[in-house]
């Protein structure tokens, strides 16, 4: 029998092409989930049974969270990356990770076809397709719901004549939670003037008092809260769990999907934006000017790329050696307050700050250097400027 | 008599120089203070009897406001400018604008020399001295306070010797207040890991229930609130006066000073950063991916070398043509809700939105393109990844 | 009957089509060819001839050599655009303007369709396609050769059936020619390794003497050449004569197809090899650093987007507004000596030329300032340096 | 007694430093001199002599050719860095690492002075001063001839005064030789408008047959000539010394200097030119689109940073990590043919050349993909420029 790995969520999509593909289409469906912080141990069961009843012949759950951190989150936090300033990339990331694990699996166990539940009109199914393809040319690539545009109705009612009768009601609001980050999508996120309401938000505010934490980064890694060293994936879901209390990290996301429409999203993600804040901060510190400007441009490109499903560009593996290399000395505490639906980044210590004061201060007087030495610095600067001025005043 | 034209503020430090300047070195001093929106018409009636009693032959009084807004605020709009994401440069800014003020007033008036009361461990001489260089390598610059290193003690004592015996007792922060943002310095700042207490910014909270504002652009430029036109001047200010009551726009920046030392700021901008906020999410509606991508790079770039007291080099003038052909489309309304201490992007309504619902919406089923397109475009979009892992699998 | 505009050059894929599409597929053909400046007064009457022998219903020569150098040409030149600092994008650019005209025919008749000739494999389809999409989504585009994959052969086969029986010998090299250079393809350039031979190269070597010529710039455009004024592209017309004869402006430009296939062409473009470098002397006078570092980024963006047929993306007028704001002052005369197979720039001479003298000389004394505003000056541009070396050598 | 470490090269300038300093200024003299591959054996026991004979207590040549490779070359290479795409830095890079053997030798000898003999107009004052005072702030700088602004005259008189007589005729012209190349300055590059003639270059043309050169890289590395394997420095004087018979690499770079002004030199490099553009053609074979793009702009940053001495900026490191990393595939043989004055790249041959006909030719019928992925590919590429008109056209 032709051996198929079906990407398997235990939605809608997925479970219509678990069925459809087994019985109809005549597959031996190997249903893979994987795992980027989005589900717990309940869940993946509940999706084990499910994908068993629908036709799979097996179903297999691969932990990658710390693959994930390893490949992909702990570049954009060196990167500081946040598309349009604004979006960590949550759900973009986990797809790339995603879509290795599976292609590798289907590897694995020697499956000639790989299935996924993408439509033909978001990024995803690029991200997935591109991955495939590049990794595993010869697998053809099965997309049921892209090729025929199936609508929910459609699918329930095949799922239904075949026996599947799960309570399908649509959720309000499609919720993608993951290590990185939580997307919303809802009736609003398809304007472009309505946001979200409070409740369509995962997390609701718990907690109104606030709270100082002290972030401890080696190396542009966050290696301990509050002195507690632990992993940094430990750290990130830690917390996760401490600032969703206060609702913090929501906001919407418009962008540039990589088919060429905008697209518009929700998100909450209080644990990736204090960790890109707080390192970013510490970057202030420790990295010279020219760092920070090198890093801002390749921060951004990188994340465009990854975004864009270009993970496996080599231009990535060298970014990745490029910003490794910027974190030597981004090491040291950083001070963050919590309030409700907001935090602040209040300084902090390293012994690698540069904001030294036996160099002089900000403004204040100092020794490193004399008057004259100032004024004979900002002379020479100022040639240039001297030069065009004289050369070309005589023209206009 | 030697001419002198003096940056005039009414401090200490520009106190001290009108009187040593016009008693001790014999200058006929004209002392002139230009408004970029942080002087009341009260305080510069003080600043100017203030100016004459301390020996100044005249004051002047310039008002840049407009000057400020056409020459930088506007560029720093189009493009988003925040230093280090951080920092809408308010100083910076206003600092360059009132330097072109001073040195076109001192030319016009015929002086040799201009004097102004920066340190020597600053960005503010930096910005002075290179732009009365530039525009007039003719007059002479001088700085007492650079020069002779002087403390607050003794050029107190000075004044008192000479007369002036006003109270001088120094502010726990020093406060600098202009249209684009006022900064706040004090203890604090000297520090890495202190913020600025609540009572360091000068505007408090006062107003608790949310409101909700709608910012009208205009090819970029905020040309009403509410639906209520003005000028964009006016609108800044007006904005300024409602945010202020949130507390909102406060922060601190940390950044590399023009003389190679870290520096670090306090800052309340309500305005600033609401209207670039506002301005940034309407460009993601309105401005194509690579748009986007090329305003990024020339934004930043044009902040840092403001920032730098670089205004003057002509690609000041080449980035400012590109900015402004940007904008053309930059046009809607943009809502935002005000809350304490923090404001949120609701959605945006404009003619040139391009997330239009006419050509296929974000995930969901079209009528654009099939599902054959799709896969031929990742499959072409593959195409450079298959040939890179083929080619170079058989090697590693 | 249904209303087609042809793409039409004369060769055999365009005879093809005429016919193929006239008479088997029932179109009331219109052939176009668009001149970008590779035809002659007697290759455009051959070609009408042709045109209406192989059933076209009309056939119309758009002369487009004028609105090719307003539209790219200029902006390649102010660029300083060579693709992978090789390549002056001569075919890749006289695409984007055929397929404007071509389009803007089509709607001017009223066609309901238009076609074209490329293959599957190549750039020119993804230019033609996309801007006729772009500009025209209701003009259905059709593409016999690309469609059936059509050798040679066969379509010679085809027209004989059909009564034309041209001599269609393959020559050995593939010739584009136009304005802007003239590229060059054969068995050669499928490989990697092998250059092209000599006499495959469309000009032979006739001068051996060295020649200088004075090239005047007008605001980046050449006004004249030798003292004597006319039209820029006449200017490039007579360069390219000139030139020509000296066999200069030969290579091969290996490079990444939109498609993302590597692909290798022969070309020869002498004058606007000589221009743009000219072009570049000139602003190496009269440029800031600044300047020259971001048209650096911005022409080779504007080159690549160029490349990809994304000409119409706004951010092509945004860069053109740029680079336009950037000639202001490159204005002058460039010396270059024509050699065989080559050319030297021996210098400049300009009104607005930055290396002047009574500024003070690279490496002399001067009267501009003194060994110690020098030494002032690297001092504190030392700063961050010795800063970040106190502050680091500690912990390494 | 006072040690002071003099880079010393044997010129009139470092030879009036050695003699004034000993006998009027009563310093202990270590003169020193690097070696970057300038100085000949023979050249070295010369100036070793004339050391000693104006009154240097020591003497020492520090062969640094390897360590000039391994530290700036190599990465030179990799960025296929060519100033303002012209002068490969030959003498920039020199001083860079010069500065470094003399700032650590003074150190290794406890010196608490450095003396150097540059003038207050030029770029290498700041690159020798920048890398000491960072290195070794604690080290005071003595530069006579910049502090005393002492003519060729004064300083001639002073040392016959001192019973030093060498012939001291101002050479024409001022070469500076070394590894990556030789500079050439006279009476024309203070010009705009002049070039220099034929003799004023180092090497005439003594080859006029054609010959052509097999190239090997690996990893980016110049590893073997012809099939000859060496190590880089070897080959790159071996092709030196094959090139330099034909004249090649000859050329005037106008550059922005330091301190402001324009300068102007003229410069003899083929070794480092033919591998620079040999290397750049193996790169587009080898690499992917982005990886070129990047490179590129990292590679022009990287050298405008060694240009104005700020080569200990840590983003240096950061960005050699980044171009490391990017020559992981760039091994190959490149094929160049030397002509007199002139040399032509005729194709490469890599085992990781990415233009591989296993998945279709440029141009060429294929069975990668099919004439509908390119369609479908096209449409989706064209969405947004669509969407972009739709929207837009109705506005203006």
């Amino acid at each position: 029998m032709k051996k198929l790995v079906l990407a398997y969520s235990g939605g809608l999509d997925t479970s219509y092409c678990a069925k459809y593909l087994s019985k109809d289409k005549g597959f031996e469906v190997h249903a893979v989930s994987v795992n980027t912080g989005g589900f717990s141990k309940e869940e993946i069961d509940t999706i084990h049974q499910k994908a068993l009843e629908l036709g799979a012949t097996s179903y297999t759950s691969i932990d990658a969270v710390q693959t994930f951190y390893d490949k992909v989150v702990k570049y954009l936090i060196f990167g500081n990356v946040l598309k349009n300033n604004t979006y960590p990339l949550s759900v973009s990331a986990e797809r790339i990770v995603q879509a290795i694990e599976i292609v590798n699996y289907a590897k694995k166990v020697g499956a000639k076809y790989i299935a996924h539940g993408s439509t033909g009109a978001g990024n995803d199914q690029v991200r997935f397709d591109m991955i495939f393809q590049i990794i595993a040319p010869e697998i053809e690539i099965i997309t049921p719901i892209r090729d025929n545009q199936l609508s929910r109705e459609v699918e329930i009612a095949y799922l239904k004549e075949n026996g599947v009768d799960y309570p399908w009601e649509k959720a309000k609001y499609s919720i993608n939670r993951g290590l990185w980050g939580t997307s919303v999508g809802g009736d609003e996120t398809l304007t472009s003037h309505k946001s979200l309401p409070d409740n369509a938000y995962p997390s609701q505010l718990q907690e109104t008092e606030a709270q100082q934490l002290k972030l401890t980064f080696n190396k542009g890694e966050l290696i301990a809260i509050d002195g507690e060293n632990d992993i940094p994936v430990n750290n990130i879901i830690k917390l996760e769990a401490i600032a969703s209390k206060y609702a913090i990290g929501r906001d919407i996301h418009v962008g540039d999907t990589i088919i060429g429409i905008k697209g518009r999203v929700g998100f909450e993600a209080p644990a990736s934006l204090i960790i890109i804040k707080a390192h970013h901060l510490l970057e202030k510190h420790t990295l010279t000017k020219w760092q920070q400007f090198q890093k801002e441009q390749q921060g951004n490109f990188y994340g465009m790329l990854l975004h864009e499903g270009n993970y496996l560009d080599e231009v990535m593996r060298n970014i990745e050696a490029f910003l490794t290399d910027t974190q030597k000395n981004v090491s040291g505490d950083v001070y963050v307050t919590l309030h409700p639906y907001r935090f602040e980044l209040n300084g902090i210590d390293s012994s690698h700050d540069l904001m030294n004061a036996s160099f002089g201060s900000y403004g204040e007087m100092n020794k490193g250097w004399t008057a004259d030495d100032a004024k004979g610095f900002i002379k020479i600067l100022s040639n240039s400027g001297k030069i065009y001025n004289h050369v070309n005043q005589n023209h206009d």
